[in-house]
């Protein structure tokens, strides 16, 4: 997996920084790509990438704020006119009224998408959507609107086949190699019986990936970062400016270090970054995080962070 | 006056045009900015510039397709944003439906502006506004759907007052320049009469500029371009193209510059660039229009036009 930011600004975009935008990209054997917020602009950011907009099959929205939403309507457009093979389905998940927004601007523009497009308004917090290989989380943050955070967890990587061992045993290859990868106990036909479970090597972890929208320190932040291993959280103030940051919603990049550090994070990428932050500031803002919490680091647009696999102690795989 | 071009692509931002936005500048005692269209992004081109969002007060869209008008929401909003001085009224003229799209995407993102905004509907063609500088036509034109194009008509400047004529016929200077100035006969304290309109320089005749939406060849194209010293056209599709436009409801290079031939325009800017037409075919584009109308010219994003006065015959001064 891999995120790669499109839009780390606050509020307006300036010439260094897009509205809020950032790509999770589930490379592997899935390769979709899943959008978090689309400000505006997104699709011009995506021009700029190697992102194919046809990959992208889920959005999902933290809050109904222009700069996280206005790049919707186009970005969903765009996509319909691509030409090639036959566009998949996409699905927008979000805070309720975003179906609202997304249909009025279609249908004002009268935009007939090319693929099917479905909505999921959330409504109840905890286990948003399951599939093969993901679970995605919502949960409510603290903003002057309705806001919500995701977090991805994805699901472990069962062990390999340890086929060298099978081979010591005298375990003939062939269809039962299916079985015993599947955990089952298998009789040969030398009457022996062996348990799949002894020759499957030590399953993979999976990676867990939070993405918070615009949001004031609240309990639910700690359900939600709980040892993941990347945790994008804003920064919309610096340190001391923690009543500022109350009173518009926001947070300081200290706070979201001290959430890091309590609740096992691996990484913490700060972003919603404000046009009051830029050159030496920023880095002022990343070295405040750093002292609560080292391995922080202040977003750019276009920067791209590889997920790696945490590594976990015996015991737990 | 002066034509700054924010966006020159068709349907989708590409890396080289973005979507339609162009912004006419009043210079002179006026100062404001007028702005035709705003695709998605508009807001991100205009940093780009040296236009200040408070002086834009009055937009005017062509047609509800999203890349004419997908960027209005989030312009309106950060123009809001912007501090210092209070913010003066903005008014939108466009089809019915536009003031639906700005208020629902406003208040779905609960966006306040710290500033008054009007909208005026188009319902009849003809004279849309007035004011002491201007009049701005509005005439229907043939597209997928309702579409506008737009003439604004400079008034044409008084002619300067003679000082130097007036000295040698021995007027005393003094508030009776105003008078003169005015046109007004004024009895002297010689007993003499002087008529001012004998101290009167020419007039200067104002500026036609025609800003044109998405659309075939259709008669009122003469009504809106006639005269007009720059006529902005749409020129999605190249010569030979001809039925293609027209399925698709746009014009090709060549009819703009034929309509710019028959009825006297000075200038013909072709914009709306299809993402098909990249490097030397867009010389191609503007060469076959050259053919036809020799004062012609494919714009790219940012390019800017001063508007000269027109030259007159002496007996229309």
């Amino acid at each position: 997996m891999e995120l790669e930011f499109l839009g780390t600004g606050a509020g307006s975009p300036s010439k260094s920084r897009n509205v809020s935008a950032v790509a999770l990209k589930l490379l592997d054997e899935i390769k979709k790509i899943w959008l978090f917020d689309v400000g505006e602009g997104t699709q011009h950011q995506i021009l700029n990438t190697t992102i194919r907009p046809r990959k992208i099959d889920k959005i999902f929205i933290t809050h109904m704020h222009g700069d996280h939403i206005f790049g919707l309507p186009g970005f969903l457009s765009s996509r319909s006119f691509q030409g090639g093979e036959k566009m998949g389905p996409l699905t927008i998940y979000g805070p309720k009224g975003i179906s609202d927004f997304v249909n009025i601007s279609l249908k004002v523009s009268q935009t007939k998408l090319s693929y099917e497009l479905n909505f999921v308004e959330l409504e109840e917090e905890g286990l948003l959507l399951e599939n093969d290989r993901f679970k995605v989380y919502a949960y409510k943050l603290d903003h002057r609107i309705e806001c919500w955070g995701y977090r991805i967890e994805e699901k472990d990587y069962p062990g390999e086949l340890q086929v060298e061992k099978l081979r010591e045993a005298k375990a003939p290859s062939g269809p039962i190699y299916g079985r015993l990868k599947a955990g089952e106990v298998v009789t040969l036909e030398d009457g022996r019986t062996i348990d799949g479970k002894d020759f499957i090597g030590k399953a993979k972890k999976g990676r867990i990936v939070t993405i918070l929208g615009d949001t004031r320190q609240t309990p639910n932040l700690k359900l939600l970062a709980k040892d993941a291993d990347v945790l994008v959280h804003e920064s919309t103030f610096g340190k001391g400016e923690g009543k500022l940051a109350r009173n518009y919603h926001h947070s300081t990049c200290v706070q979201a270090a001290t959430l890091a550090k309590e609740v096992g994070v691996k990484q913490l990428l700060l972003t919603h970054i404000s046009a009051r932050y830029v050159g030496k500031m920023v880095k002022v803002l990343e070295k405040e995080a750093k002292k609560v919490f080292p391995n922080t680091k202040v977003v750019k647009d276009f920067d791209t962070f590889n997920i790696p696999f945490p590594e976990r102690k015996d015991d737990e795989q």
